[in-house]
């Protein structure tokens, strides 16, 4: 079983998925730098595996300090926060995990009387057992969207004996702890015998659908075809999907959902051929302080991720690029969003805030 | 200047577009199985340059041998004529260049009543002045559709000072013999002053848009940005094009067009942003003889140019893969189809009728 995040008791365990799907290598994350080049470098990604990432490297940018006072403590713990919120802008989760990282110290705080440095020592140890239950929690959330999933894809499986679903990027166990997002009723469905197929856009620039989608899904024993993204239109057509699931980094309070670029132009193909376009996602992905999918901030990467994305220069020098790392795909584009709370049908004004509360 | 294709006096001299764009090589045809092979691998790709070299092919591979009949001859040509018309299936300019060649030796015969043996030879002088006269055609051809083209685009320009286009694949001047189809209009109004920026769709899996595309715009000065073909759908959102145009390999009597594979998701993203959709080919593009795209054969391709396609393993051993090269756009998402002609509008079973009886 491939572990994505794990804690070994002194270090954070990372499956490099740069280096997928050739070499099976684990990294050892020791501070808040390490942690946020992890994260930056994609060594780590998905949505939710950011968020527990992320909370681990808030625990390990403070551990083993002495601090002189709590003030000096809260410098760093903000400054940390602060330094770790800059790895990524997109995934809501990275912010999500971070404030609930600071939330547990200020509330630690409140617990006791001990002396300062006793505290700080306190709250370190706090802080460690949160990103802990962060860890555990992912893999229950993962497990509750899986059923959700299911019982939603089961729908659809009157006409055929198994079902066929189309997926873009990586929402697999890879991009969290544990099952995935996207891919969880897949993984739960296959447990209980339904013939599941994936076809997995390959998703340029960084290709996670076909180095690390195609790899988790292959090594459970599921299925799965890779296209380059640009043939899903063809795959639709033929018939050869009966739906499409993604995974979300962030989902405005309107149901917007900003995901992988090429999330958008899958979600349009999806109504023109009359598919149900699914979104899986945990509740910590929902940000329910942003009205639309417009103010969510759509990171920009490096030029060289298509110019020279697999080793090899593919286009000729002194042109121009664009190199957006997310799209935003407009709620009425989207079926039904899956969280571990049940699945949010539109309007998604009120189902995504009823979602919220519930849990 | 690049030249695609260029008759030295002895052999055909190709651009090997599979260098491009770090390399630029010309490689010399001196027969039949070199074309074939040269087709077959896209050192020579585009329907209207397939059919020049094509009609090279023929040549090459009847000239400078004895024969004892024209019976023998005939044997050789149709032999030559089958062989070549198994290079690649979609791009029906290939059968078009060689039905023309067969026709010349046909007609040729018809004209004269010398020996048998000067017979052949004096037909396979006019297969190669049939083949230089297909070169030359072909730029007049993709001159007209040029100038078409700018005056369909024009009407896009009252609110805009410059244009802004996005493409797919590449149907520039390296598609053609000289100007390409889809890029035509674009050099055209260059060379008049007229702004243009290209959205250059990298076109996988092998990036003809980022390697050729983006390289003969550098090349002639004309502004380009390379982009992810799942990026389009944001590229169109945020208006940063007004138009589309691509080429065709086929386009069938009810004005369905087999494309490059990406195309059709491109043209359903067009309709959804009321964009127009506009395919620029010549006239041998067009086979009258086919009611619609379905029966036009789409060519499956090895699925390691997905899987290895840049010179590095990108996914997974032991998963599937599905690789066609090509996909059939519907006529009802087509704005206009412009030829040498001028535009066919839909109805496309008239408007295309016409077109092909102008000329």
């Amino acid at each position: 079983m491939l572990q994505t995040i794990a804690w070994t008791g002194h270090a954070v365990r990372l499956l490099d998925q740069t280096r997928l799907p050739l070499e099976t290598v684990y990294v050892e994350i020791v501070d808040e730098k390490q942690m946020w080049d992890a994260i930056k470098r994609l060594v780590v990604r998905g949505a939710p595996a950011i968020g527990v990432a992320a909370a681990f490297g808030v625990y390990l940018g403070v551990r083993g300090q002495d601090f002189d006072s709590l003030a000096d403590f809260d410098r760093r713990l903000n400054q940390v926060c602060d330094y770790l919120a800059t790895s990524r802008p997109t995934a809501v989760n990275l912010f999500w995990a971070i404030d609930r990282m600071k939330r547990v110290s200020q509330e630690t705080r409140k617990q006791g009387s001990r002396g300062e440095e006793q505290m700080a020592a306190k709250i370190q140890q706090r802080l460690l057992a949160e990103a802990l239950t962060m860890l555990e929690e992912d893999k229950q959330v993962c497990r509750k969207i899986g059923e959700h999933g299911l019982e939603l894809l089961s729908g659809l499986r009157t006409q055929h004996s198994g079902l066929s679903i189309l997926t873009h990027c990586n929402a697999g166990a890879l991009a969290t702890v544990a099952y995935g997002t996207a891919l969880a009723p897949i993984y739960l469905g296959h447990e209980r015998g339904v013939p599941f197929h994936v076809f997995a856009d390959e998703t340029r620039p960084l290709l996670q659908g076909s180095r690390i989608t195609a790899y988790e899904l292959r090594e459970a024993g599921i299925p799965v075809t890779v296209i380059c993204d640009s043939m899903a239109a063809t795959v639709m057509k033929e018939q050869k999907v009966q739906a499409v699931i993604v995974g979300a980094d962030r989902i405005a309070a309107n149901g917007d959902v900003a995901n992988k670029i090429g999330t958008l132009g899958v979600a349009i193909l999806a109504r023109h051929f009359g598919l149900p376009f699914y979104v899986a996602a945990p509740i910590s992905s929902i940000d329910m302080s942003l009205a639309g999918g417009g103010q969510i901030p759509i990171e920009q990467r490096d030029a060289s991720e298509i110019s020279n994305g697999q080793g090899r220069q593919t286009a000729p020098d002194a042109v121009g690029f664009y190199n957006p790392a997310f799209d935003v795909t407009p709620a009425d584009l989207v079926t039904a969003i899956i969280t571990e709370n049940g699945v949010a049908m539109p309007p998604y004004p009120e189902s995504l805030r009823r979602m919220c509360r519930r849990g």
